[in-house]
């Protein structure tokens, strides 16, 4: 969904605390910069209020949020500063295009993937973030036991990644096709989720991980 | 779904032209007895309008419906006769819990599972037709290219069904979470199918072929 430019958030982002600016250089030492805390990643956090909640369901465990829009990150860097949890939440706005810059083989233990652009034209496959240049980012730095969890509420987007994940050598270990069907109070809601949920609509939801057997 | 005994079906079956008594009598002659048409069998046909109405779709290939309960099988049966066509449909009234003693190594070009019972209870998991003691078989009697087909209503089922094929080696060719979402004038509508859309429930589908890249 398209956003337009919120100026106050735009410019909140100069001054964020829970911004961090070059996750390059942080590579390899996440694990450090976060006290050995199991490390989330959320690929298009929007407005953040996923990321954020679970921060504070778990506070045992380490989320980096990740937005390329400016004014969605904005008002995220806002929300996150002003919950205070600095300790085990932090933002980082940029594409995820080359995300393996970001983290050294095997550093991420999460990778949440919550209602992402679908990109419906066939010609923009590439930028969805369940695509094979993103699957193959996406092993190179997660953990043995990694997980990637994807939500959404978009069939086709859905189909489009259970063949990705399958054909790039990823074992689902969990699917739902209803997943609200049942309460599920160990993952949140994103704000999206809500408004599904209250139309009536199905959420679908998977969890690979590496298939190591291989 | 449980079905009361109907005494005239019952009857029927002794005399149907399109029963095959003894399946395991034709074991590795199935292409020979349907001149060598790709083989289709329907396991769990209920009262066989899916193999009726694609034999009809597809009059240059075989369909063999199978169905243990004899109500269902002897209603099947007066229909496939009524509409003659003996050419390319037959009706197995067995239990498929042993299908690999009917079929040789690759006799079976597709294999079709609409809308099974899902024995919701873990403890009757093994009677699912997609529980593993299915799947292995199936995996004796397909041919190389073969496929399987599923539909259901069932959300869990689906669910299970998409992890015990994964587990067993099988590869996912096609999905669908909403099948009916776009027409599909290959495939027709089986009774119960035409009930849920007509309810506005998704109808699941996966397609699977075995992974002979292994």
């Amino acid at each position: 969904m398209r956003m337009r430019k919120v100026k106050w958030a735009v410019d909140y982002l100069n001054d964020a605390n829970c911004l961090i600016e070059d996750p390059s250089a942080l590579k390899g030492t996440w694990k450090e910069r976060f006290d050995q805390k199991k490390i989330h990643v959320e690929i298009g956090c929007g407005k953040g209020n996923y990321s954020l909640n679970m921060a504070k369901l778990y506070p045992q465990e380490a989320f980096i949020a990740v937005e390329k829009n400016e004014s969605a990150a904005g008002i995220a860097a806002k929300k996150f500063d002003d919950a205070n949890q600095q300790e085990n939440l932090v933002l980082i706005q940029k594409d995820a295009a080359n995300i393996s810059e970001w983290f050294s083989a095997g550093e991420v233990d999460v990778i949440h993937l919550n209602f992402s652009d679908p990109w419906p034209k066939k010609r923009y496959a590439k930028r969805r973030l369940s695509s094979s240049q993103f699957l193959d980012q996406y092993a190179q730095i997660l953990s043995d036991e990694g997980q990637i969890q994807m939500k959404t509420d978009n069939s086709s987007l859905f189909e489009y990644s259970l063949i990705e994940f399958q054909n790039a050598g990823y074992r689902m270990i969990e699917i739902s096709v209803d997943y609200r069907r049942e309460t599920h109070d160990e993952d949140v809601m994103t704000e999206y989720e809500e408004k599904f949920v209250s139309l009536g609509q199905p959420i679908y939801r998977c969890v690979w991980t590496r298939n190591n057997k291989e």
